[in-house]
């Protein structure tokens, strides 16, 4: 019995660490960009009907970067801790202007070569509406994000360029 | 002419300075806002063909504030050094998704409680394509401006709102 709990304290001694060090680690790494309404704007534009990602991306969307992600557009080389928001409103059109209103969901693209190594060090996630707890984003929905922005190896993955 | 020349550094002496002071002034509040992408952006839309701004603004604006007009937004109460750029860019539909192209302009609202005492405290100035030095507003046109912002006089003057 003394033997058992020397055992299961030893054990814990060693997972408790492990856990929470994982545990650390992933909401540091896809933790909510709080605050990114006050970084640099990238660009803005409307996804209309006519687009094929109209069913999920439709909408005004605008584009923010962190301070570390502005070098990667410098660069096209996004060094660790580049962090980018894509943020898609709903679009209501009036009297011929087309404005964002509630908020449909960010995607989120976080650089870290380390946890991100099978993704060419690119992380992605989604928060819905304005939850900044829930990620959206299923293990193949983030493997297919990846898939498609391997089009844009040659500009670090990013598919969006500063607009000065 | 010992007398006239006298009189004539006199008066320079009085003048230069008054000159001088004049433009530095109007240089300093109605310059152009160098540096105004990396302020924060308050909302971007697009003014279709179907609004009777389009022939002037038709595009995809974004709106961007500096450090204190985000007071003003706050509190609706705008201080002075409070500068506002209303940047518009041509807009293009490409597969149904429209994305902001050239420049068209900037418009550019300055808030100067002396200065632009006449108009409530704001001084408006509109810089075409990515001209930074050619000021294309008549003084007809900033009247104009101010009168159609003054609809907006409980909410400081301004139409816009942040959007979080």
């Amino acid at each position: 019995m003394t033997k058992s709990i020397a055992m299961f304290v030893a054990a814990a001694a060693v997972m408790i660490p492990v856990t929470l060090g994982f545990r650390a680690q992933e909401n540091e790494a896809t933790a909510y960009p709080g605050g990114y309404r006050s970084w640099t704007h990238i660009k803005s534009g409307l996804v209309g009907p006519g687009s094929p990602a109209y069913p999920e991306y439709g909408g005004i969307y605008s584009v923010y970067a962190n301070e570390k992600a502005m070098e990667g557009y410098r660069t096209r080389v996004f060094p660790d801790g580049s962090v980018i928001v894509f943020d898609v409103l709903e679009a209501k059109e009036t009297k011929g202007t087309t404005t964002g209103e509630a908020r449909k969901f960010i995607d989120v693209m976080i650089k870290d070569s380390r946890r991100f190594a099978q993704s060419d060090g690119w992380g992605y996630e989604k928060f819905r509406g304005d939850n900044q707890t829930e990620r959206a984003l299923t293990a193949k929905a983030r493997t297919d994000c990846h898939s498609c922005h391997t089009s844009q190896k040659d500009r670090g993955y990013v598919f969006s360029s500063f607009r000065p």
